[in-house]
């Protein structure tokens, strides 16, 4: 029946994470008798997510604009309202499976909600399968090996933990692949970037934190070559400038994160740029400032600039 | 080293979960090489248990007053942060192991958070401890048991799960005791209250909430003979005015509830105490509402009250 529809969705701007564990969540469900549970995505496929759907030949999961109140739903990858599906606040929320520090969240009852301080959603999910002793299909350990390996940029990122380490380890062997070649060519199918306007661009995997009224954007681009990147400099400031305007931030951060080198290079924009010269004590030049071995928005550069902000 | 230690505690007010929980998490720590977690309580051990400890043989954890910067802690039964300890915003919260809603809650990084909507925090320890299979001592399954029998009235409140029954069976076993002699004994010793004060009495179990800065009390005695109790009405009024001009109230409410007929009583003061009275679509008189059924705070008395204040 329509209405025992159970949606389990990631954030907006989904990644590979948020595209896998939901994929993962519905067929772990049906396994185990839940027909009901369906994946759903809460934004545009990712090229790097692309890679994954082609390599296993499967369908993106179907987009989901809103929710109505009332409607059963699974988070996965988040639990923030401003991250995740418009309605929500009026959802019935009956699981959380996330990596994220909790905050902004709320329920009127008790729920299931498991969080683990791990690099990746994923591995929260290999992690109960193993306890559990549930067999894993080749497809399902593809789908969570396809997220570590985007989440912690093939375990070099320093949101990686022991883990991961292990999860990728034993899923490469149930794969039966070469993880690292698959990696290698997953994450730089993600790095394609010409297709995409600069709007699209800083947009693509943008995080709105909403900080006590005051709000603030960081958003990442993974790339393997910076400079190439920073050809479109202008036209990227008109963009993040336009989303200044029409979010009413006071803060839009852009990291150009070169995966092979684990570097990053931001930019900064709005009243508030100079929490981000406070953050990493450095000055912006040309907006921008370059961070040697930071890679990770929530372990590098979320927590600093939200001190300072 | 003192700055190592971990501090795990239930909720103000502890009841018998909240202080049973945190014993438990302090032995199983200890058994996975975690000898610096320590169980605390955050007030005084009611009589129910400390029934549970003199059959155990075992010493009440030491009071905590309040958490230093940075300390770590492991939060079990509660997530509130108006519920737990003084200094919690600051503290350094490592895990939460919780049957209740997640309110009033943030973390700044990500975190261990296990909660399920079972009747107990200790059910949720027992499935966890069953799933990976540990072997449960006696002790264990005594503080489990007794947690469980404590938050189920033993197995006869509504927010009773299928997880609470099966627990109860198999650590019934475990245990090798008469659960029901056990826990009729174990609810009774709880329920002698001549040795309290009236404002002793709307204090053992109240639990604050803070709706958006409306501030309400739902206070909960459990009684075998409510007319006994009501004798002290007039008293007991003059605590709670007492309570809601000291903390800024606009609701207090008093259930007094009968364990062993699964009733309640409810007393209701203050500016918001018609909130009661939609809550529940029967008119307050001489300040008393009597709830036939009612036994469960988190699911008959928030929820409704909650939605009207």
């Amino acid at each position: 029946m329509e209405n025992e529809k159970v949606y389990v969705f990631g954030h907006k701007n989904p990644d590979t994470d948020s595209i896998c564990s939901s994929m993962l969540h519905e067929l772990l469900s049906k396994k185990n008798g839940g027909e009901c549970v369906e994946a759903r995505r809460l934004g545009n496929i990712n090229k790097e997510t692309q890679y994954v759907l082609n390599y296993l030949g499967m369908e993106s999961p179907k987009l989901l604009e809103k929710v109505e109140p009332g409607q059963k739903v699974v988070l996965v990858d988040h639990n923030e309202f401003n991250q995740s599906v418009e309605g929500i606040k009026d959802a019935d929320i009956i699981e959380v499976v996330d990596h994220h520090r909790i905050c902004n969240f709320e329920t009127s009852v008790p729920i299931h909600y498991t969080a683990r301080p791990y690099g990746c959603t994923s591995t929260i999910f290999y992690e109960i399968l193993k306890i559990t002793g549930a067999k894993v299909e080749k497809v399902e350990a593809i789908l969570m090996l396809s997220a570590i390996i985007s989440d912690t940029l093939l375990l070099k990122s320093p949101t990686t933990t022991e883990q991961d380490k292990i999860a990728v380890e034993e899923l490469g062997k149930i794969a039966d692949i070469d993880v690292n070649e698959y990696g290698l060519n997953m994450l730089k199918a993600g790095t394609n970037l010409d297709d995409f306007s600069e709007q699209e661009l800083v947009n693509l995997d943008a995080k709105l934190v909403d900080k006590d009224g005051k709000k603030f954007v960081i958003a990442q681009i993974n790339t393997v070559n910076i400079p190439d990147v920073l050809k479109r400099q202008q036209k990227l400031e008109e963009a993040i400038n336009q989303e200044i305007q029409n979010k009413d931030l006071q803060l839009f951060v852009l990291a150009i994160t070169d995966i092979l080198n684990s570097n990053s290079q931001i930019i900064a924009i709005g009243e508030k740029a100079n929490c981000v010269e406070q953050a990493f004590g450095k000055k912006l030049e040309n907006n921008m400032i370059f961070l040697e071995g930071v890679v990770s928005r929530k372990k590098q550069l979320l927590p600093p600039i939200d001190k300072n902000v």
